[in-house]
């Protein structure tokens, strides 16, 4: 098994998009695939049996928000996070680096890392490449992500200067590396600028790590910026690897994620959505709280097969939601988990059959993205 | 089949503590037995594939509740509650007439039946026997409720005066019933007084139901009243039918509730308890807040056999719930709901076997009250 671990076996290619096998200690991860994210060492409103059941793979933790709370040092007594959390299959965690951006209340930005006010108490913390290894090393994920700098995207001379302190922390990550059984992934930072981004995919490339992240994009850039930036990288990064796109995302951005390259995803919106009431289907989202709901008898979606659609109707979750009940969160969260998770398995089978292109193209015609008008 | 539905066979009884099935279309129910409550058709926080894993075999719901939301015709149209919460089990439902008088803004009894305004927005409603037997129709339980009143337990003159309606209303409902699939239960009423339950026990059983309930009981009497008043209607039931005490309760309630000669019970208790961070344990309550548990790396009780004992430490579930996290509620409800119907099936095999006074004893000792003292 030594051996295998973390190995990316490529199985088809279909223009850029590839299907997959990347061996990790908690099992094979077939590819391309989408990760749920248990933010806080659980996804939200869904149990690990029920989370199974959708058939997820691998799942994403937060690693700035466990070394907060409960800390990392509780998790490590419980074995690690597969233990704590009860998730037996792969596992990733990111390195904090974006949180500290994106959530912190002050921080402060310096060669060595980052000085930062936690959101939860205002007590002063500081991460560095060092630091969010060793944290990681604790949660014990599979797989663990270098800390970066998750920059604004339009600022040229700010994402030069930032993505050379991102390359620079890789190497202080991959020093700072020690466990054997978790696999160290890069990530590709350069905002916009295509010239910034193809250096930072042949530098991450050049390190030889297991797979590759690419950061910093779904962080404002526009759909076409984020495709762009995705057309840049593709043909620099290593083919024998594995592609991950960081926070990424809606079903249209994973197909045209997989279109260009990708390999991994995760996102919280599947989860976010259904907290407020949106689930999706084929042809777009739908807000089950819509009063054109009340009366439906057939579930969100005739053809899934979620516990979800497999049982309840839309009447049904509408009047959860009405009643404000907790249920309502779990059953959607099981479904927009499971339609993610199913459009996934669907690429991939088309790339091994080669009739992607037919399949991403009727999927982006048929599903809208004006949500709102949207029953 | 339909000569066994509803059939009441008493297997074993020692004292007062009886032990027995009770035939339902959904299913035989062993008795004594403890049903969550789903108030607005789900039990809170539970699915219904994870309350049948906890082994619960009969659930309640609650008329009034579903009449003003969604309203009975839509359950109606799903082909009744089973069916629209899917629950596959034995189903009860109340007749409103506890919420009427406990939850709605204002109301006004007359010899017919209560006029009230909804809760949730002060619109005007009527229920008379008639009205609810129609409702719980529509609802499609397997038990059903005569409507009653539920009167202050103290006041002589107004439990004697409310008695008499609800003896009046309980032919109402027998004469306005139809589905012979469902059986209706009339309600033992009479506060704390030892002559009036004797009277409206007499009367209910006369009535020759497939059976009986105890009410007006765990609404502001002490628990030696409870006792008091079934002692006094245990010998006037009779042997051959159910007996349900309405609304009870807590683990040492329902052991006192066997001994004296009841079969099911119902209670919001696990559920809410369980949102509050509290969780049964043979000890007594816990509650999983409490910073002893911070770093408890047990289950909340180990030899317990449900999905979270099985799988979670305290220390996990004190984290979800610091974080906030909806998967608390789940986890706990999940606990309390197995605790109690465990409980149940172990005082069941108690009586059995001829051990049950050892069996009431043991738990009764054990089992501090003292709730607040305890970590």
């Amino acid at each position: 098994m030594a051996t295998r671990t973390f190995k990316f076996d490529l199985l088809a290619r279909q223009g850029s998009a590839r299907a997959g096998t990347f061996a990790t200690p908690h099992g094979t991860i077939l590819t391309p695939v989408f990760a749920p994210v248990g933010t806080q060492a659980t996804v939200k409103a869904v149990s690990p049996a029920q989370l199974k059941e959708t058939g997820a793979s691998l799942i994403l933790s937060n690693t700035y928000h466990l070394y907060l709370r409960p800390g990392a040092d509780l998790v490590a007594e419980h074995g690690g996070l597969h233990s704590f959390m009860q998730w037996e299959g792969p596992m990733l965690t990111d390195s904090g680096g974006f949180q500290v951006f994106s959530l912190s209340d002050t921080r402060k930005v310096d060669e060595e890392g980052v000085t930062f006010k936690s959101h939860i108490d205002g007590s002063t913390h500081r991460f560095t490449p060092e630091v969010s290894i060793a944290i990681q090393e604790k949660l014990g994920a599979d797989i663990i992500m270098a800390f970066d700098e998750c920059a604004v995207p339009n600022d040229l001379a700010y994402n030069q200067k930032s993505m050379a302190r991102t390359h620079a922390w890789l190497e202080h990550c991959v020093a700072a590396k020690t466990r054997p059984d978790q696999a160290l992934f890069g990530i590709v930072q350069g905002g916009v600028f295509p010239e910034l981004r193809r250096t930072s995919a042949q530098f991450v490339s050049s390190m030889d790590l297991p797979g590759v992240a690419i950061g910093g994009l779904s962080v404002g850039e526009t759909k076409e910026q984020m495709h762009a930036m995705l057309e840049v990288v593709d043909p620099l990064l290593p083919q024998d690897k594995p592609r991950y796109l960081m926070g990424v995302g809606s079903p249209e951005d994973l197909i045209n994620g997989i279109m260009r390259g990708v390999d991994i995803f995760d996102c919280v919106l599947p989860t976010r959505l259904a907290r407020h009431q949106a689930a999706f289907t084929i042809h777009g989202r739908v807000n089950l709280m819509n009063s054109a709901n009340a009366r439906v008898m057939s579930p969100i979606e005739e053809t899934c097969q979620c516990y979800t659609c497999q049982h309840f109707t839309r009447a049904y979750l509408r009047h959860l939601i009405v009643a404000k009940e907790m249920l309502a969160s779990t059953l959607i969260s099981i479904h927009n988990i499971q339609f993610l998770v199913t459009l996934m398995k669907n690429a991939r089978n088309a790339i091994l059959e080669g009739t992607f292109v037919d399949f991403a193209n009727g999927f982006l015609t048929g599903y809208t993205t004006k949500h709102k008008e949207h029953a």
